[in-house]
């Protein structure tokens, strides 16, 4: 039935008023308004950041049904589009879909040949363009489920800063000099003395290379040890952000599918048999948590020392394995020096430190913190002699056994909770380890939305639990919800569990 | 007069039992020794590290002149094979000449194909190699004259721990949570302040991008803004700390002349006119002290702006100038949004805090930072709320005000030394600014000796002094050696410049 249009436009903004939904037209209203609102996305005028009517009084607005708004803006939401901040409206995304698109073909990416861009705005180059669209958006949000954020409420701050003070109060000239590329020798000791005892990581302290983080590590690495053009295996689904590292050395990275026991090796050499790395995570994979098998690690170590190929093992949250038996690191069984370990302290500690490690094999260690000084010079020491101290005084092991048991805790809360309110909708296993869960989406829901439309409609609720298709590399993608309780309190979890029922019910 | 040969060489470490000089033949006693330690140490026999017996007791062993070793010992000093630490003897260098050798041809390190080394060691990439080779030794010695060692004594390190307590006691979650990969909010605002008003750069706090340093900031330039393979003008004399990151981003530098004006831009037009970027220090040129004119200025500021390249602005001393008016940045003058400003906090508070700062054009300031979340996340936030609060108290333009007294004061005392007791070999002009002179060889030492052979008599003799000619690339560079001063107390610089005249009489 034709319903009569709004002639007032007043309160709509300017570049809204060429929005007209056309009921003779065979495509359904919400299909006209995705299309519409999309157009103008792409053209520029609706720009990034800019605020778009609630679902409410643009339906008020165009005299059309609030589902027909409410499902557009979804829609816009689940691809991309569009973001919101919880409570404080609907915005145009900072990087829009088809940035993103544009690189996942990291081939022609890289090649500025085959790429010509005369067009390319504010004079970025190829490679330029192909960071930018890298990242979405800034920092994450600490809503309730975000990933990787740690309970901070416990950390023991009072302390951190009189370690920080003891340090640099009458520092020595050791501490203010320009220092070590590879770090702060006694740091390098304790987390050399950390990684053997907890993860059976075979090294002494000349292996050990302190960095900013995981990033550094894999840029070092690929840095030293690669050549342009060459290949790289990564998880699929993987860790989005080892995508920036392997695209400013150059490398191509090679997604290869992860199965039940971790990456398979079969698919890696029919992919790219010529792959000179592999970046795993194999004690517990990110995000889906599979640990990867024992016959298929030494598979893996079989083909990196036949082929004189490396393994970049990601160690992210082997800090936190609550049931089984705490597993070694591939590294330990390594005994041809082809694996460089990682790990970072920003799930123990807290993000904002920036503090990471690299455990290379001996003969290239030396390699890589001289790559590491005509890159980026040394670590800063403000943080490093404290975190030292840290350890030392065995305030690490402690933090961590507290923790252990709080996430343990936490873990088997949300598992309750969402065995009490969202049975219908998500499958929740749960695991022995790590920050977070994977929730699948449940049959009927998967029949109603996809894993980005029920993220989108979280979102919208405020609570923050990212798809999992949004891991992958390709159209195929597994369906389900991230959730991440390590920050959430447990008197907080059944709550954002019940608003999270509410938003997909 | 032919001598009988020792047969005692009980003492010598294996690898020197070869050593023979026969006085039958045509070639001097000491080339014979230069020639077989040399090939000694490049095939290894004496391995990088392994410590070689005074020239006393060298000498003795071989039944020669004293003479005769410490000429032999003094070339291979000059020329980078041997390297020594004050008192403890003397060492066969961590990176030989052969490997700087092979990377000074930047263009066909570049291109693996060009170079393949089926022999590489340790499996290295070939880029691994050059890398590898980009970088001589570990961190800086702290003894007079070494270069960008700042004055620490005085650095309010009380005040410090007090400003990093405060901040870290009790955070807010703006400080623990993963950051904002731009940088620390308060910082950025309080650098933009500091830099419009110190030194002329227009911008606004939205343009600053905290980093760790100037190699960080050249890492984002290159990487968003040129496509591998791009060229980039060096200034030659110039800072060998760029390559790094050139080589990073597969990037290749294009030496270009510096004459009295600063960078010459007709010699950067005919040897690549096709360069994208131009890497400067127009304030205080380094390592020569040049101030690049206006005309040169303008002149840079055109090319860049008609070809569509990018000016990296980096102004690593600019707060210590003691004397004439203080020069507005180069970027000051952009009109067109092609200059990338620089600067760094290692030589102002001190070297081990690894903080700088890039200003970008607006335009393309969030795609930088974008980049930099794809490379290294964010900076960590330990020492930033704690230098925000050193700027908005005061304390940073105090504690450059001191310095800069105590600088200019160090410089003076400097010149006199030089004049007392090195006016025969040395000739030093007095500098209206930086933290460093240099001294070019007189005449009568320039028939003597080269620069390297004088820096190598110094190192000796415990004094470090730069030769020039180091910082050049390509086959004729300038003489002269560089003193930095501003870490050398007022009771030291005398003697130590006694020491030095000693070592070059």
């Amino acid at each position: 039935m034709p319903a009569p249009r709004s002639n007032n436009r007043r309160s709509l903004s300017a570049s809204l008023v060429s929005l007209t939904l056309d009921r003779a037209d065979p495509g359904s209203l919400q299909d006209q308004l995705y299309d519409q609102l999309r157009e103008l996305i792409l053209s520029g005028r609706l720009a990034v950041g800019a605020r778009l009517p609630s679902t409410r009084a643009l339906a008020r607005e165009l005299a059309c049904s609030r589902n027909t708004t409410v499902n557009a803006y979804d829609r816009l939401f689940a691809e991309g589009y569009l973001e919101s901040q919880a409570g404080s409206g609907t915005y145009v995304s900072g990087v829009l879909p088809e940035d993103l698109l544009r690189t996942s073909n990291q081939d022609s990416s890289m090649n500025p040949e085959s790429t010509p861009r005369p067009d390319r705005p504010m004079g970025l180059s190829s490679r330029g363009e192909s960071f930018v669209s890298l990242r979405q958006g800034g920092p994450p949000d600490l809503a309730a489920f975000t990933l990787g954020v740690p309970e901070i409420g416990s950390f023991p701050f009072e302390l951190w800063a009189r370690l920080l003070t003891r340090t640099w109060r009458r520092p020595t000239s050791e501490l203010w000099r320009p220092g070590d590329a590879a770090g702060h020798g006694p740091l390098r000791e304790a987390i050399a003395q950390y990684v053997r005892a907890a993860r059976a990581v075979e090294c002494d302290w000349r292996q050990v290379i302190i960095t900013s983080g995981a990033q550094l590590g894999l840029s070092l690495a690929a840095q030293c040890l690669l050549d342009p053009g060459d290949k790289v295996w990564v998880e699929n689904p993987g860790y989005a952000g080892l995508h920036g590292p392997l695209l400013a050395a150059g490398l191509v990275p090679v997604p290869v599918p992860v199965d039940d026991q971790g990456l398979s090796l079969e698919d890696g050499l029919a992919r790219a048999p010529d792959a000179k790395m592999a970046v795993v995570t194999p004690s517990h994979h990110y995000p889906l948590g599979t640990v990867m098998s024992l016959p298929r690690r030494l598979a893996l170590l079989d083909w990196a020392r036949d082929r004189s190929a490396w393994i970049l093992e990601d160690d992210y949250d082997s800090e936190y394995r609550y049931a089984g038996r705490p597993l070694s690191a591939l590294q330990g069984l390594d005994r041809a020096g082809r694996v460089i370990y990682i790990g970072s302290f920003s799930k123990v500690l807290f993000p904002a430190l920036r503090l990471g490690y690299v455990v290379a094999p001996l003969e290239i260690s030396e390699f890589l913190v001289q790559a590491r000084a005509a890159l980026e010079d040394h670590p800063s020491t403000v943080a490093q002699p404290a975190l030292a101290a840290f350890f030392a005084e065995g305030h690490f092991a402690a933090h961590i056994r507290r923790m252990r048991r709080l996430y343990a805790s936490r873990q088997a809360c949300l598992v309750r909770a969402a065995e009490a309110h969202l049975s219908d909708l998500l499958v929740l296993k749960p695991d022995e380890a790590g920050l977070h869960l994977l929730a699948r989406l449940s049959a009927p829901l998967a029949l109603r939305m996809d894993d980005q439309t029920a993220s989108a409609k979280a979102r919208r609720a405020g609570i923050v639990a990212p798809a999992l298709s949004r891991f992958y590399s390709g159209a195929t993608g597994g369906q389900g919800l991230l959730l991440g309780y390590a920050g959430v309190s447990e008197t907080e979890i059944p709550e954002k569990v019940r608003i999270l029922a509410e938003a997909l019910g």
